[in-house]
């Protein structure tokens, strides 16, 4: 028992002005559900970004560009604190809208959907966006795609990279000037994808499913320590976690903020020590879920993170 | 306020013996909070199957086959009642190990996922699957693509139904026999598509990740009524109903039986009515969303619809 | 691995016109996350109600009477399947309002609440209920606590049981018919207890917050066999569970129904696991936790068991 | 379309060092799903805290004492930042027991609890608190019991007040101190009342279940203003919000921080729209619910709070 127990839960007293990392830290002496969980993942985030040796992937699911955390993304890119980006169709979409100018606006989640409908307003739960985004969108997208050239085969990141590079803010932009490669494997579903079936209609570009694997998958192989940032889950979540199954190695590091739950089966709420029994993390792996809105916990993790390296 | 409060909640007495769907009416005269929901659902879903004008779609997401919906799934298919499958990878490569012959087990949540690792067994949540299965899957897999032409180009739909069209048993298979399309956007992200990399390493076969983007735009444009039966969310979810966005059409019955929330903005736990103000489903359209665990309510659903159509 | 790996998944096949067991047995053949508990609840529970030696306690939270539950548990006391009854106040207050004949009625969560307000309508989730009937409510309860002893102290059961006496049908009416106990701790926290208020302004009886315990703990201290049916969290589930912690003994068959989730630490959400590790339960108590909403899960779970017991 | 559209979404850009207030700025600019919602929730109780004409309730339910929550509430208390506190009895439980020195412990949620019951560890979630604790527990609480007048009636925060008083730390200590009430409706479902019973075994001391209820409604009736900041749901949100049903009055602020959902009818879930068709909160009330664990949501809430009042 006495091993058990024998670091005390200690009473959070707020102080007027704290840093965000203050704040962690106390949450972290007091360490219970959630809250100690927000706290694990900041010192696993922390040790995963300082070791040098560790190729950093990223998933990205849910709506979370709508919702203004595209920007933490991109500064992360930009910071090289991501070398695999991974993410939903849905979240590139929204971030090539920020890009060309168009806005995401706050809106409510208690409306009556058939008047926004009438209004031209689209609806993510309560962010709103204007049906116009989606005219500038086709036409920035129709002319990116006439760049691509004819009858030429081309890979999911490939066509990212291209998009990327027509753009000058964003995600999408930040990883192709840095050379960051940026998964979607399910980019059909979503507006990007869509355009690229109109643009197809009258273009012979093939869009090969496959051709991103053998560049992921030698990264998988030579990896010599490996870390999982995952918000959401998804897509982009097994995707990241299921390329190491082939090798022989497996995350070293892993921090899954979810809003999801574990006893529906499915993947996005399943814990990483579920994916323990897999392979794909470590037997040893350090990892932490955090249950909850990434509107809040992505934010206030990768802000401890930052000011404790900054503090070096 | 009389016409706001017309239809009283009967308190439910249970029977020995009630069918399924007799239970289900039950819970429809009760008629609050999910299992009010689940009886709509049950309406609508029997109005969709019903009206011979409708194409129906079929989203399914989660790891549904390894917990026992699969029979349920390609029993659907056997009888007529999917038109279209929009499927998670993963969903069909459990498919496809139980069509070879190999099982699923009972397990539990509360366990060690290391010694699971050491005894080689993999965890989805409760069951436990055998590395064993693996071995004859790849053995499966790797004979099948095999059999593909060479150099050809070939799209992910033809890929499952290449794959469906050599087993004997389940939803590729069923899907395979009856000329149903199943799309799987996401292929990749699944051990369908770790094999298939396997094989692409010494073979030159290419997936084109938009070639069944024509045909699925084609049934969209030109269905008289469309309907959507969404277990979980994810892409199958997302990709149905973003096909109708092209067209002037819409879903006019969506029924989505989901254990996520609407207030983390993600699109798995999002509203039917938020799929309003994007026209993915109609403004008359009859929708319902029913939370819970789609182990219970899926099996529910189609009793009580089953039973329904079968007076006729 | 054989012994880990023995039981295996079997789909589900329907056909039309099943029983609810039935369906329940093919839910537990297939045995997976929520479907399975639900199966193995109803194995549970028959067996709780099987054996003679077992005192049958049953938790009442959530807002389960306006949701036309309240028929199932009144039949469960008819039919002498619970011994102790744990509810929170607001269920009797809805229970009681049925019983002198006004009605709750179905409405929508997706309304203007103060709409609702100006219309003299009380919204619970997507059931409605007239100001109306509070207005009947509180002639009965004043009509009834003015019946009770001046200056005497009574206590909650008492009181609960004095109201009962006055009815004529329902929980209330029929624990009090069957000299079942029913145990409502926070009666204060409920429209039972403003109006008991109201009456107290002017009445002088005592009601003692503890003068139900020493019969609680006698029956806790002398039962065989103990068995809790909890339908929700709250102070029902915790009042259960605590009242063997007194005693040498503890539960030995625990089934829970709940939409809540362990992670946020609420005793709510929590396993019936944590409860072995205080005694609540034995180490060898049959339990199991459904996750989802009692709407669905308590009428099918009661439907199996009552089919299966009529079967003898 | 202009006016529904107006209020931009702005990406989020982390700053190393930023304090707690300044990234919930950042989050409300952001403004999105249950982030913004948590700004807002900053802003009204920003506002609730700064009207000196507000009567402010504080509901506590959930584990959060052991969580070490508890340090926010006595700090808060102390500040004069509430003048009514409404617990669950657990809560104040786990604050005596931290007040007479004994602790809780740091443990894992991923054990094996039959082995912690012969380890004498009783498992909150991932909180260990050893048997030993509630040994000195008992020696306190009947020492404490003893020094009650004989044969006297008291109410539940009487005799809340009485343990206060004989406390040097903690909730209930700084409430005694400040004569700030607390009431617990439910006392008799938690180890303070199983203590009380024990007690009472020998001991003639009446606790009245309603004695609180003339101050409390004095209270709600003479209240210029009200604002209600509710920790959790259960007994002490519904006693809150139902203590204003008998006025004329309403709650002005309410801020609900919670793990549950809507969608299961139950009260602990419910919006705080659900509460103005009651009245409960007036038409014009300023609320707001965040969904989430409350050791995460609670904490950056204060702080940013304190951080504001501060810069005064």
């Amino acid at each position: 028992m006495a091993k058990l127990c024998d670091e005390p839960v200690t009473q959070i007293h707020i102080r007027p002005g704290m840093t965000v990392n203050e704040l962690v830290s106390a949450m972290g002496r007091a360490g219970a559900y959630n809250g100690g969980s927000l706290h694990r993942a900041v010192e696993i985030y922390e040790q995963m970004l300082r070791n040098t040796e560790t190729t950093k992937f990223f998933g990205l699911a849910g709506a979370m560009v709508p919702a203004g955390m595209g920007g933490i993304v991109s500064d992360l890119i930009r910071d090289r604190h991501i070398d695999i980006l991974v993410s939903t169709g849905a979240n590139l979409t929204h971030d090539i809208i920020e890009a060309i100018g168009c806005r995401h606006f706050h809106g409510t989640a208690f409306c009556n959907d058939v008047e926004l409908r009438h209004d031209e307003i689209n609806r993510i739960y309560d962010v709103y966006l204007p049906n116009e985004a989606f005219v500038h969108f086709e036409e920035f997208m129709q002319d990116v795609y006439g760049k691509l050239e004819p009858k030429s085969t081309i890979s999911i990141s490939g066509l990212l990279r291209h998009i990327g590079s027509n753009l000058k803010s964003g995600i999408l932009h930040t990883a192709a000037k840095n050379g960051i490669p940026v998964y979607c494997p399910a980019v059909q579903d979503s507006m990007v994808g869509l355009q690229y079936w109109l643009f197809s209609q009258t273009n012979a570009v093939t869009v090969s499913a496959f051709a991103d694997m053998p560049a992921l998958m030698d990264c998988c192989f030579t990896a010599k320590k490996a870390g999982a940032m995952l918000v959401g889950g998804g897509v982009p979540k097994n995707f990241i976690l299921q390329s190491m199954l082939m090798t022989p190695n497996g995350f070293n590091y892993a921090v899954q903020l979810t809003g999801d739950r574990p006893d529906l089966g499915g993947l996005s709420g399943a814990t990483l020590d579920e994916a323990r029994s897999w392979g794909k993390i470590t037997e040893e792996a350090q990892a932490v879920t955090v249950y909850g809105d990434a509107t809040i916990t992505l934010p206030v993790l990768v802000a401890a993170v930052m000011e404790r390296m900054h503090h070096d």
